[in-house]
């Protein structure tokens, strides 16, 4: 018997179903409480096994941490999100990589066929790189709460810049800055309203 | 004291971490146990409090569940793609609404000055609807495997066809069908490899 046997999918707790969605919110402010280099990598060790297509995980995660790296994104933010990402205990640089293609006889060789097709076509490269590095931005997201920290999402930036800024060699996109840290009672505004079930949910 | 600060999060034991993370895997086949309508619902009731850029959800669900509806989106799957989608219990084509700024002034009145450039700007509204449409596939799938289900995105589809076949006004565009069902110790292949650590995480 395998392992997986063993096993075999459960429905979550209350407890973890609504820290993860019902209950979770988006932080503005964070507890002083610092986010090690060990949690960060954490995360990343729990969001990596999540689902890619084909398995071309093009995500790239840059933690902004040293203060003078900090100023430097924090210039690139919208005004309203400037003193969310100097003050957060911890941010993620979310990105994707625009020659992901070349980990393909690595990470996926049933594919390697595609390669020289993705080197000669960089708008397939990017199309598959930023929906799928999108994808995994939302694993991104709920792997900081699986692990007991809160989430500051923030896509108002200065892409062009911050990738100027930040990725010179012209590899890398930006897509999203996420802050990240141990929430108090006091991280949070009113939730805002979702979308009736019916302007969501069709059965055909 | 309000709620929230009952419910600061914690780590999720070891066990959730593994079924939504490390141990959970993309199924192939599944069970014969069927899925329900309000099972299916309740995907929805979770993935929907996960946040999107200034509220604006544009993800939209379709579950295609008469064998007829199920036909239609087979024969515009990739052949490898076409059993798996018959004969999984459930199917969700998952698309976005290129139509999402409608829903502004009432899920995000606070950005309801920004509806007529919206209006005008059908590639902006693309551009928002894909990328944040995609972050909420990720929640969608781990909203799935919170319910003890396994997931199997599919992106490998007539796009074009699709929204043909299923979206005649225009109005949603397709991104990933999704089969939903209960798994089995026989429902998965071998894993296949992820990117080293360092080949993702940068600290600046």
């Amino acid at each position: 018997m395998s392992d997986l046997a063993l096993h075999l999918p459960q429905r979550l707790d209350d407890e973890a179903r609504a820290q993860l969605f019902t209950d979770a919110r988006t932080a503005n402010t964070f507890a002083e409480t610092p986010v090690t280099d060990d949690e960060l990598s954490e995360i990343w060790e729990l969001a990596r096994w999540a689902p890619t297509a084909a398995n071309f995980q093009p995500l790239r995660v840059v933690y902004v941490k040293t203060p003078e790296a900090r100023e430097r994104l924090a210039a690139l933010m919208s005004e309203g999100n400037r003193e969310k990402t100097l003050a957060a205990p911890a941010v993620a640089l979310l990105a994707f990589d625009s020659r992901f293609h070349e980990h393909i006889p690595t990470i996926a060789p049933f594919r390697a066929g595609i390669v020289p097709t993705l080197e000669e076509d960089e708008g397939m490269r990017t199309g598959m790189a930023s929906f799928n590095s999108a994808i995994q931005a939302g694993y991104f997201v709920l792997a900081v709460r699986s692990l007991g920290f809160a989430a500051g999402p923030m896509g108002g930036f200065d892409k062009a810049g911050v990738d100027a800024e930040f990725f010179a060699d012209g590899r890398l996109h930006s897509t999203l800055v996420v802050t990240i840290g141990h929430p108090t009672e006091n991280s949070y505004r009113d939730r805002m309203p979702r979308l009736e079930h019916s302007d969501v949910v069709q059965w055909v």
